[in-house]
C-alpha cells in the first residue's frame, strides 16, 4: 500500500499549518495532566497518527474539499456557499474528524469536543480567517491533536 | 434554515438513482421481519430521512466528491485515483455513511454493515459501474436505506 | 413497546439528579449562543430526549451498573474496583454516552466532549462525590444535556 | 496499567467461548478475500485485539452485565427482563460493540454489521441459547472478530 504521509504534510503546509502548530494543540490538551512536556515525544506521536492510512485519507479528502470550495469547482454551487460560511450546523467536517478520533478511543473524542469548542492556537487562527474555506482543516487538526493527546494519555 | 431536499433528489437522479431504487433496498432489509410490505410507507420514511439536515449535507457533499473526481478538479490528483478505484481501504465514504446511520441508532448501523457487504439492487449496479466514480453514492444510498429500515423497525 | 420514562426519572432522582440539574447543564452549553434562555423550552427538550427508547436503555443500563458496583454484586470483583476509581482510561461510560449523542448529530458529540472536560454543575458534584460509584451517571447526564442543547441549536 | 487479558479469556471460557470459536468467525468474514487461511496468524491477531485496554474493558463490562442479569442482582428488575429477551431494539450491546470496532476503522464496523445479521458459528449458538442471558457476549465476539478481520485486511 502507498503511504501518503509526505502528501499530507505538504497539504497541511500549503494551508499554513505546521507540525509545530499541532504540537501546540496537543500541549494545550495535555497540560493539566503532565508534569513535564516533551515536545519531541509529542511530535513523534503526531507523526504516528498521520502515518495511519485512515487518517491520511481523511486529511487528503478534507483539505481537498476546502480547496475545491475555494476554486468553486463543485457541481452544486450551494456547497461552496454552505462550506464558506461554515454553517455551525454543517456537521460533515466533524463526522470526518470523528473518523480519525474513533481510532484512538473515547478519550480522543472528548478531547476533540473540547478543542473544537475552545479553539486554541492555529485552530482559532483558521477559524477567524475568512479569506478562504477552512471548514475541514480546522476539524482535521483538532482531530489529529485529540488523537495524539489520547495516545499519550494511554501510554502513561 | 434552507431545506435542500429537492437538490438532494436531483443529485441522486442525476447519478441514476430514484426513490424507488432506495425503496427496493429497504424492502431487502425489512423482508425477514415484515408480514406485509407497504411501499408507500417505506417511501414516506425514506423521504423523512432525506428531510433531515445532516442527511442532506452528507448527500450533497458525498455526491459532489464523486462528481469532482470524475471532473478531475481536485488539487491532489491522487485523490481521484484513490476514489476511482474505490480502494476497499479508503474508508471516508463509510465514515460519511455512519454520520447518517448514527442518527437512527444502532440498528441502522448493523443494517448498513449488512447491506454494504451484500450490495442488493442499485447498490450492486453502482458498484459494478466502472465508467465513473461511485465511491460515495453507494454508501449514501446504503445509509439512507439502513436508516429508513431502522426507523420502520422502531415504529413497530 | 413499553415506555420507561418514569423509571428513568426515578433512577436519576434516586442518584440525586433532578431535571432542573440537567436544565442547568444545557444552559451552560447554550448560553454563548442564546439571547434569552427559556427554561421551560429547555426542560421540554430534555424530556423529549429522555422519551427516546435508546436513551432510556442507556440510562437504565448505566445507572444500574453504578448501583451494582456499589452493591458489589458483579462476578468480576475487579470491575467494581475499576469503576469506583473511574480510571480516566475506562472508556465504556463515554461509549454509552456517545450512543445517546450520536442520535442527535455531530454538534451533540462536540457538546459532550466539552461538558465532559469542564464538568459544570451536577456533573462536577457527582465527579467529586467519592462515597459511591458515579462512573456512568455523570456521562449520561452530560450526554442528555449535550443532546438537548444540540436539538435546541438545530431548531433555531 | 494492569493488563486484564487473562481475565477476559477466563470470562469468555466461563460463558463457553474459546479463541478457536472466534477464529472461526474471522475466517467466515475473511474467506471471500483470502487465498489461504492462516489459523495461527488469525489467532495472533485476535489476541492482539483482546490485548487492547478499551477492548478488555468492554469484554469485562459486557459479560458481567450478562451474568448479573442471570443472577437477577440488578436494582431495576425490568433490566433483566429487557436483556433476557434481548429485545431487538435494546441497542446498548451494539453500542458497546461499536466501541471496539471503531478502534479498527470503518471496515471493522461494516464487518460487524454483517456478522451481527448472519450470525455464523458460536454467535448463532449463543443467540439460540435461551437458558441464560447472552445479550452482550454475542455482540462482543462479533466485534472482536470484525476488528481482527479488519486488521488482517489492512495488513495485506
Amino acid at each position: 500500500m502507498i503511504n501518503h504521509f509526505e502528501e499530507c504534510i505538504e497539504l497541511l503546509n500549503k494551508r499554513g499549518v505546521t507540525l509545530d502548530d499541532i504540537v501546540e494543540c496537543v500541549i494545550y490538551l495535555q497540560k493539566p495532566y503532565l508534569k513535564e512536556i516533551n515536545n519531541e515525544e509529542i511530535k513523534e506521536t503526531i507523526i504516528s497518527v498521520i502515518n495511519k492510512r485512515e487518517v491520511q485519507h481523511a486529511i487528503i479528502t478534507g483539505i481537498n474539499i476546502d480547496i475545491a470550495s475555494d476554486d468553486k469547482v463543485f457541481y452544486t454551487k450551494d456547497l461552496s456557499k454552505i462550506l464558506d460560511k461554515d454553517f455551525s450546523l454543517y456537521g460533515v467536517d466533524e463526522v470526518l474528524a470523528y473518523g480519525i478520533c474513533n481510532l484512538y478511543g473515547s478519550i480522543a473524542l472528548t478531547n476533540f469536543g473540547y478543542i473544537d469548542k475552545t479553539k486554541p492556537g492555529i485552530i482559532g487562527v483558521l477559524n477567524k480567517d475568512k479569506t478562504r474555506c477552512n471548514t475541514f482543516i480546522d476539524d482535521i487538526i483538532g482531530a489529529i491533536a485529540a488523537a495524539a493527546a489520547s495516545k499519550i494519555a494511554h501510554g502513561k
